[in-house]
């Protein structure tokens, strides 16, 4: 019944991985051909091996590896010395480059971006040497299905030079609405959210006012990467009052967040201005921000994005969760959180339908969307394997796709040369 | 190595207990010469036993234990289910009664103090069930002992109608560094709390600078329960300045407190005007404290005191830990989360020493003071095992004892009829 075996951490492998990604629209440019993750492998002295995903920009490897290596010998239930031992392996750091967000979010923690994965791979090992899942570990699940939302991007038809997506483009309202049936069709969303920042703020109100008529029923949110002036949000607010179940960071900055709060009836939510636990102070003082969209890899890990969840709860903000392009240990680990977190109760976002289904790490058949959700995992840890066939490929498929770290604006500028990712455009 | 199988709530056993307590004087009255505590034995379906510890008031004994009838079948990883068990009890309840502290703390969470002991339990169990100590449990130790202070009080030579009791009197400064003396040389504690409220402040001011002369190299620290005016705690404070670490509530309530604040130049603390998350937002928003005393009997148990913790850490504010007279089940599970929670570095409050020895309901050995801190146990859960017959001793003390309520005032007003517990008083 009782197992006083330590597991310490005799190894740590970081293999960078490259997956095929669509060209979706963004604020700061356009998604390239491919998107990169790291995956960890942490190995314990007792045999026991657990999982994390994170960014792939180079930076950020380096910095995953060195913290590996500061690591081995750290018992898996200390998460207090995994994060001591993170942040003594980021001591002499520079802190530059490998945010992971294409120069969108450049202020987020540099060690709870680095300790994310280590965490989550601690907790995955903790679950599978006492045979319990990781929500267990987070507090147990409140609910066994997580809901997530249809994340739809204003997007072109295809790669510039390649044939057009299954997708096709989407670059007005019926294009988006034309998006919204097909993923709604493929996984059952209960919930609507539009990556915008990309077209003039009245075209997006149009393409908002479409989806809402052909979907009536479903809570819709809009996001343009603080791509608005303050006067712009407040007016995009006002006109979409009723609309949107919350707005999401229209305009730069926790001030800007503020001065819209101020005018406008719906919620604003962030995942730009309040990336790091020193913003909640100035965030909560302002009362800036109404929902917090939490993410465990720059919160650092499912524990401290827990911190965060405590901390909305108690200063009253609501709490939904971010996504970048991921793959399926980073699934698997924002399931467990989401259903371990009674206080999240917006449907979380992810990029999962935008990834080739064929084009992941773990083993098939954990983790499949029914009606929006993803049913949390039961088995020990995660409740993922890793497919090393799989990790193999897309390691390769890393080495020649030529990416080193994420930058939708050089990207976009290879064929709009004259593209300015400056924020706010209008 | 891994162990899957459930472990569910299967009976809980609530016994009241009483122990001997001293005349400790404080702003309400007198300590009685019984302690009430509750021991909760939480037994579930695969053979193991979780303990937790709580106030002894009877409306506490019957809320505790209708939670304890809620919760048979929970699994105790599901501290998610322990919270929601414990909430749907309440759901009907007055919310009248069992604070535990005679009056001095009213306004802490119903649930929270509700909760506490069956998480602790919880915790204990998981412990057991996979092999490890609480710590583990709560994100490693990153202490292998815990400092506590010597807690200093006034106090009567004995209880009225019995012989003085062996710490004598200690009605004056010479008194009190008297007591100090002998509680250092026993634990060596290297830091000093005295519990104020009784005398004239400039009594206690000069109390504690002859403690300053006696002990020039400890840290000191007063509180007076709220027993002074906004004007007599800024005169106090200035005269005080830097000679204490931290004034411990000298007057009542956040605006109260924001108010000595601004005029003072150490660290307000308290366990009285911030006692549950609620309170957080307003006294962060005046900045009316600039330390909060956690206390898992009533905020919630360990996790959640770990999540007002980690608030303290992110609102800037420092984090030391209160104390009640206690058994040792409740010394156990304070001692490892002090050990789990980095930013605990002030040393913690106990009543302990004011306990006799032969008096608890944990079997000896497991807990012992040196350099007056307190080895963190490594067993598995709290690392403490019950003895039965000194269980049933102290429950027979507590039938014996008449006492069914903590009531500090009315045992005062018995030799002291004119005593009026009205703060602030000075
Ligand atoms: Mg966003
Ligand atoms: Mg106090």
């Amino acid at each position: 019944m009782s197992d006083t075996e330590k597991h310490r951490i005799s190894e740590v492998r970081v293999t960078p991985v490259a997956f095929r990604d669509l060209p979706l629209l963004n604020s700061v440019g356009v998604h390239e051909p491919f998107a990169l993750r790291s995956v960890v492998e942490v190995v314990t002295d007792s045999g026991l091996c657990g999982l994390g995903e994170s960014y792939g920009d180079l930076p950020h490897l380096r910095r995953l590896e060195r913290a590996g290596q500061h690591l081995v010998g750290t018992d898996v239930f200390d998460l207090n010395g995994v994060w001591r031992g993170v942040n003594e392996s980021l001591a002499a750091d520079s802190g530059v480059g490998g945010h992971g967000m294409s120069g969108m979010v450049t202020d987020s923690s540099l060690a709870d971006r680095v300790v994310s994965p280590f965490e989550v791979a601690a907790l995955d090992l903790q679950g599978k040497a006492v045979g319990r899942p990781v929500s267990d570990l987070l507090g147990g699940a409140v609910r066994d299905r997580v809901a997530y939302s249809a994340y739809l991007f204003y997007k072109w038809a295809g790669h510039p030079g390649q044939e057009d997506d299954e997708w096709g483009a989407a670059l007005d309202p019926d294009g988006l609405v034309r998006q919204a049936r097909r993923i709604i069709d493929a996984y059952g969303f209960g919930a609507i959210k539009l990556k915008g920042g990309v077209l003039p703020p009245e075209e997006e109100i149009e393409a908002v006012r479409a989806l809402r008529a052909a979907f009536p029923g479903l809570p819709l949110r809009l996001d343009p990467n603080g791509a608005w002036s303050v006067a712009s949000s407040v007016k995009v607010g006002q006109e979409l009052d009723g609309v949107v179940e919350y707005l999401e960071d229209p305009t730069p900055g926790i001030e800007g967040m503020a001065r819209v709060a101020r005018e406008v009836s719906m919620p604003l939510a962030t995942n730009m201005c309040v990336v790091a636990f020193k913003h909640l102070p100035p965030a909560v003082r302002q009362d800036a921000v109404q929902v917090v969209l939490s993410d465990h890899h720059f919160w650092g890990g499912l524990r401290r994005s827990q911190r965060l969840g405590a901390i909305c709860e108690t200063f009253g903000m609501g709490l939904s969760m971010h996504s970048n392009s991921h793959l399926g240990i980073s699934l698997a680990a924002m399931t467990h959180l989401a259903s371990a977190t009674p206080n999240l109760d917006y449907a979380c976002d992810t990029h999962w339908p935008w990834k080739d289904p064929a084009e992941d790490v773990v083993v098939p058949g954990a983790l499949t969307f029914e009606d929006g959700a993803v049913a949390v995992p039961t088995a020990p840890g995660l409740g993922v394997e890793l497919d090393r066939d799989a990790l193999a490929r897309l390691h390769e498929q890393y080495l020649t796709s030529g990416i080193r770290e994420r930058d939708d604006t050089a990207y976009m500028r290879r064929f709009r040369p004259e593209f300015d990712p400056t924020v706010p455009r209008w």
